[in-house]
């Protein structure tokens, strides 16, 4: 088994993905929004790469029941029932129907490694849950940072290491790159300074998307983003749309 | 003053370059040979940024007795007088003589970030002495990993973190990329481990160029390469040649 890091979608092609196990990190915010939404009895989430095709989505008689999410470019979109904070998705709106789910970076990211052999849905609120399933097994792995705008996301490339480093440390056989060797360093760094708590808020905080959400009143989002493990949800994208997996992990 | 990281020289834009001072990085093994050279008594490093260039440049009158030296693609050069082995430029070579020089991706990245406000060359070998220099300055610093063919070299990354760390640890008031910050955390992981010898070579050997070097013979490189602060050579590139500086650091 063999680890690499994508550090952006942008940077990604279909070579890389193919026959490969992915995950994929939108830290701030869209896939700890997705894993809270599943977490909450949503039945599943259906990632759409823009507006237009949400709305088209949920204008199919399969989905008219289901809510609509997202953001633009950090805003709310216009007619839609729900942004991108995941407090917003943590109890009371979904009786059993699903979510339509739009952003910027997260979803389309989603959309680029469809044709991957599997594809699993990662934040560091659900990162033992995947790196438990993991374990089990023997595909390469590729882990697909969202980032921002094409550039780096320092939130993405922490939880690709908490990935790296929980997996390198049960599975001897694991080789990495060299990238994947930097994020397990990085992120064990940072966990000593966490100490017990597992809590990377503070980090977070000082991070570019952080800065904006703190500046954008959002300050709730990136201290519960920023808690390792409190959801055990194993997410998997496949046929379009994104499911819990029943397994017991 | 504010500090970034660019993890490749392909991945450069002259737009970041403007007004920077830039740090040039190829820590396996390019800048940790000019480095050595000027140590050792080389009047000046002139980079080249190909073979044929090299040898345009030895044909003028002024340069006759320099000597060529470098690689391509990891290879010795045909009728050069010196590989890129920082080892061959310990002593004896020059005598108030210079040296011609050009690699794979060293020497490309200098000659990329020309038109920068400063450029000064580092690898861990001087990183302290280009610190402390950096300390007195004001402007903005841009560190440029020169990669490999394209692609994220760890060594280099190190190197970056090392000058970042070393830095906000003085000065107070510098502001870091996430990318610059992340380094920072990397290059403090990893001096834990190397405890006080400071010798990183361990941690060098296992990247891909490490291994590439081991393979071909040239474990001595790796372990030279892996020692920070061994010589207190702050160079320059100025109007097309590489010299230390006079100024005692």
């Amino acid at each position: 088994m063999h680890i690499d890091i994508i550090l952006t979608h942008e940077a990604m092609s279909l070579r890389q993905i193919k026959g490969k196990i992915c995950i994929v990190i939108d830290t701030l915010r869209a896939t700890s929004t997705i894993i809270t939404a599943l977490n909450s009895g949503c039945s599943e989430v259906i990632p759409a790469s823009s507006i237009s095709e949400a709305l088209r989505l949920k204008e199919n008689n399969m989905y008219n029941k289901y809510l609509l999410g997202g953001e633009i470019e950090g805003q709310h979109i216009q007619n839609f029932h729900l942004g991108n904070s995941p407090l917003e998705y943590c109890n009371g709106h979904f009786q059993s129907n699903g979510l339509i789910f739009s952003t910027t970076n997260g979803t389309r990211t989603l959309q680029k490694v469809r044709k991957a052999r599997s594809v699993v849905v990662c934040a560091l609120l659900n990162a033992t849950a995947v790196v438990n399933w993991l374990t089990g097994q023997s595909k390469d792995i590729l882990i697909c940072c969202a980032g921002t705008r094409g550039n780096y996301s320092l939130e993405d490339f922490l939880t690709a290491g908490c990935i790296v480093s929980g997996l390198t440390e049960r599975k001897y056989s694991c080789t990495t790159t060299d990238i994947a060797f930097t994020a397990a360093c990085f992120y064990r760094y940072n966990k000593q300074l966490a100490g017990s708590s597992l809590s990377f808020a503070s980090l977070l905080k000082r991070t570019i998307n952080g800065k904006r959400l703190l500046e954008a009143g959002f300050e709730e989002d990136i201290i519960y983003c920023g808690q390792q493990d409190i959801i055990p949800v194993l997410p998997f994208y496949k046929n379009g749309t994104i499911k819990a997996s029943d397994k017991l992990l």
